[in-house]
C-alpha cells in the first residue's frame, strides 16, 4: 500500500470531533491518512491547490466533510480524477439536510460519493472498500470486521435473550 | 453608469430560456451586461477566472443562476468582494429545494444575495436595486417601475370590478 | 461614504443577541447603521413609514430579520427602491423553513435578497459588499477580510498538521 | 345579513380559475360579496386601504388568496380586526408549501385563518359558518349543505354497491 | 354576548401548559369559555356529541387543539355548522408538521380554520376576530389591542435607540 | 374463511381507478370484500356505523385509503377492535405526504398499520398477510405469490442478460 | 393461542428503552413474546434465517424496529409470509423522516405495515389486533383497553371541569 | 484491467432507459460491465447470492438503482466487502426523496456511495474513478473526459458570447 492514501479535509476545525469515529477506523485498519482543514469559500486556491495536487502526492481517496451549503467535496472534486467521498454535517438549523441536498445532488459529470448525515465511520469505510480493490490486506481486514460486526451482534443477542428468558 | 455593470452566468445553455424574462428586464432599464456560460465543477477555472477578473473590468454586480447541488453562485462569491446574486433552478428531481439550499445556507463569510426559485426577473431588479445606490437614473427608473406595478394593478382591478358587478 | 447607510429592523427584541455578530462585523467595518424594532404585522403603519423615508435620510441599504412567517422584508421592500436583505430567523417550530420560504419566494416585482438562517453576519457582509460599488473603501477592507479569512485558514491548517503529524 | 358582507381579494387574475369553485359556493348560499385583485407588495397602499376600510362598508369575512410567499392575508390582518380567511395558492416551484407557511406560521397577535392549499371552496365555507353565528339563515343552509353531502355520499355509495355486488 | 360562546377541546391533559397563553387572551378579552380534553380517536362518542349539542348549548366559535396525526379538529367540524380552529401542536418527532398538515388540508365541504404550531393565542383572537362580527364590545377590544401592540413596540424601539444612541 | 372477510373503504368514488391493482391481487387470492364509499367528514355517522358493525358482520380486516388530511382509517379504527390498513393517496398538492402524515403518526392507542402512498396492492397483500395467520389456504397462496415474483425476476433476468451479451 | 405468538427484532441494543411501552402493553394483554437483536446490514443472514423460520416456530406476527435507513422489516418481510410492523425510530439527525420513508414505501408485493415514528405501544396494539382475528380472549382483551381509554379520558374530563368551573 | 469490473443492478426492467446514460459513459470508457434485475424484497436470495460471489467472479464496484424503499444497494453492501454505489431513483410519488434517503442514511458499518436523484452518468463515473485508484488507462480517460467538459463549455461560451454582443 502507498504511504498515505487517504487525504480528509474538514470544513472547520470545529468538525473535529465528529470525524474521529472515523479516524479511530482508519487506525483499526492500518491506513494512513493526512488531515487538514480547507474551505470552498474562504480559502479556494488552497482548497483547489490540495484537489489538483492529491493524486501526484500518492493520495488514492479524498474525504471532505462540511456543513450548510456544504461545497467542498463537489469543488475538490472539480479538480481530481480521483474519487471523493462527500459527508453532510448537521451542523446548522436544517438538521444537515442543506449539506445533504449540497453534496449529493452533483452535476453531471462530477460526482461525489455521499455517505449519511455526520457519519464519518462510514465514510471511512467506503474509504477502505475503494483501496480494498487494489491492497488485498485491506479487503481482508474489511472482511474481518464484517465478521467481527455479525459476532457482536450474535453476543449481544444472547446477552439479551438471557436476560429476557 | 459604467458600460457593463452586470455580469451573468448560467450553469446551462438550457438555463437560457428562464433568463430571458430577467434579461428583458435589464433592457428596459436600460443596464448593460455580459450573458456567459460557466460551471463551478465543469470548468472551475474559467469560473474562478471570470469571478477573480469581474471588478476590474468595471463590473458591479453579479448574477449566477444554477439547478441541482448549485454551487456556482458560492464559489464565485469565494473569489470576489462584489455582491453576488443567486437564481436556484428548479431542473431536477427536487422541485429547486436543492438548489435553493445549496445557495442560500453559506458558511459565514461569503453570502449570496438568494432570490426565489426560477426568479430571473427578481435577481435582475435586485441587481438594479444595488446598482441604484449609486446610480440616480437607475434608481428613478427603479421608482417609476413600482408605480407601473401599482398602475397596472389598478387596471386589472378597474376590468375585473366592471366585469363582476 | 454617508453617515449612517445600513437600516437594520428587528421583528422583536428577542431577536438581538443573534444579530450581535452581523452589528460587530459592520463596526469592524467602520459602517454605521441604525437598529430598531419593527413589525410588519403588529405596527405596519410604522413599518412602512420606515420604508418609505429610508432613502431620503441616506439610507443605502435595508436589513430585516424576522421569524415565522416572516413577511418583514418583503412589506419594507414593497415600499422602497433600496435593496432589502432578509435574514431568517430559526424561532419557532419548523427550524426556520417557514422564515426563509417567506422571505425567499417574493412574487415577481419586488424581490428580497435572502441570507442563510439566522445568517446576520452574511447579511452585513452582503450590506458591505453592496455598498463596497459606491464606496471604495468599503471594498479595501472587504478584500482584507477575505485575506484574514485565507490566513486564519493556513494558521488553522498549520496548527491541525503539526498536532497530527 | 348585510348586502356584501363578504370580501375577496386576489394576488393575480390568473388566480380567477382556482378562486370559481369557492364562488359557486358563495352563489348557492345566496351571500354576495367583492372580488378584487389586491398585492401585499406591487400595491400595499391599495391594499391597506382596502383592509381599514372594509369593516366600515359593512364587510364581515375577508378572504385572502396569494402564492409564493403569500403574505396578502397577513397584511390585511394587520390593518382590520375582522376575521381574514388565507388560501394558499400552489404556483410555483415548491407545490404550495412555499405559501401554507407564509400564512399559516403568523406571528403572535395576528392571525390568519388558514384552508388547504387551493382550497377556495372550504375559503368560502369557513366564511359562511362564521356568518352563520350571526346570520340564521345561513346556519340553515350550511346544515341544508351538510346533509346534502351525506345524502350523495348514500347514493354514490348506492350507486358502487349494486355495481359490484 | 352569550354567556359562553367559545368551547375550547384538547387532545390531551399533557396540551395545557401550552393553551394557557390563549386562554390569558380569552380572560383579558372577557369572553368566557368551556374548556374540556376530547379525543378523536379513543372517545369519539363524546367528541361527536360535543360537536353536535355545540351549538344548542350557546356555542359560537370551537378551538381544537392536537398533536401527531391532529384529527380532532376536522373530526369536530363534521358533526356541526358552527367555525372550528384548529390548533397543530408540536408535540412529536416531525416537529409539528404532522399536525399541521392533518388540520389545514381538510377535504371539499369541512374546513378547518387552521392558526401557526402551537399559536393558542392566535387561535384565541381569531375566535375573538369572530365573535366581533356579532358582538361590537369584543371588536372595540380588539382594536384596543391592536392599539396596544403599536404602542408596546413604539415602546420597545424608543428603549432600544435610546441604548443604542 | 368467512365469507368476506375483507371491507375496503374509500374516501371518494374518484380513488376507484387506483383501488383496482390492490382488487385484482383479492380476486387472484380468492379473498372475497364489500368495497363502499365513507367519508370521516362528510357522513361520519355512516363511517362510525360501518366501523362499529364491521366485526358482528364477519369482517376482518379493514382497508381504508382517502387523500389529504386522510382521517378515514383513523375514524375507522377509533370504533372497532379489527386491524384497519390505511393507504394515503397522492391526489392533492402535497404528492399525498399530508395523507401519510395523517394516517402513519396515529396518537397512542389508536394504530393505522400504514402502506405506502398510492400502494392499493401492498393494502390488499397485508390483510391477506393477517388472514393467512388464521386460514392456511391464504398463506399458502402468499407463498406461491412470493415464489411467483422470485420466478419472474428470474425470467426477466434471463431475457436482460440474453439481450445484453 | 400459540405458546409465543409475536417475534420482536429492534436494529440495535439502544433501542430497547423505546421498545418497553410496547412490550408493557403486551404483558397486560398477556401475549407473549421473543425480543431480540437483528441487523439487516450487519447480519444479514441471521435476520434472514430469523424471518424464514418463524412461522414454523409458530409465531404469527412480527415486529421490527429501526433507525435512519431502516431496512429490517422489509428485509424480514421478504422472507416470511406472516404480516410485519415496521416502527420507524427518530434516532437520527432526521428526526425519523429517513426511517418512516424507509419503511412505509415498500416496492409492490411486499408491504409493511408502519405505524407512527418510535410508536412501540401502537406497534403491539397493532400486533394484538391482527392476534384478536383468531384469538377471541385478545378481541375481548382489546375491546376492554379501548373501554379503558374511553373512561380514562371521562376521567380527566371530570377533574379538569371541576378545577376550570 | 479485469474482463469485466463492473456490476449493475437494477430494482426493475422499466429502469433501464434511466439507465443508459451511464451504460453509454461506461461503453465509451471501454470498461466492461454485467447488468442484471434484482430486487431486495422479491428475490433477496439471487440479491444475496449476487453480492456474496462478485469478488470471486472478479467484479471490482457495484452499482445499484432502485427507487421507493430503495433497500437494494443497502443489502447487497451487507454482503460484499467491494463498494457499492447506489442511484436513488425517482419513481413514486415523492419525487425519489424517499429512496435518497434509504441510501443514504445507512447504519453505521455498511455504508452506500449515493449520488444524486437518477444520476446514473455519475454513478458510472464514481465506478470508473474508483477503477482509476488501480488502472492507470481509466485514470487517463477520465482526465480527458475532464478535459472534454472544459472544451465544451468553452465552446458553448464561444458560440453564446457571439450570439449576444
Amino acid at each position: 500500500m502507498v504511504k498515505t492514501p487517504v487525504l480528509i479535509l474538514l470544513g472547520s476545525e470545529s468538525d473535529m470531533p465528529l470525524m474521529q469515529d472515523g479516524l479511530d477506523f482508519l487506525k483499526e485498519m492500518g491506513v494512513t491518512f493526512v488531515l487538514d482543514i480547507a474551505s470552498a469559500h474562504r480559502h479556494p486556491e488552497k482548497t483547489a491547490a490540495y484537489a489538483k495536487s492529491a493524486r501526484e502526492k500518492g493520495i488514492e481517496v479524498i474525504i471532505a466533510g462540511a456543513g450548510l451549503a456544504a461545497h467542498l467535496p463537489g469543488v475538490i472534486a472539480a479538480h481530481t480524477p480521483l474519487p471523493v467521498i462527500g459527508i453532510p454535517l448537521k451542523g446548522g438549523a436544517l438538521l444537515g439536510m442543506d449539506a445533504l441536498l449540497s453534496m449529493v445532488q452533483m452535476p453531471k459529470g462530477v460526482p461525489v460519493a455521499t455517505v449519511g448525515i455526520d457519519a464519518s465511520r462510514n465514510a471511512c469505510i467506503l474509504a477502505c472498500e475503494i483501496l480494498s480493490i487494489k491492497y488485498d490486506e485491506v479487503r481482508v481486514k474489511l472482511e474481518e470486521m464484517k465478521e467481527k460486526m455479525r459476532r457482536e451482534i450474535d453476543e449481544k443477542s444472547r446477552r439479551l435473550r438471557s436476560r429476557t428468558e
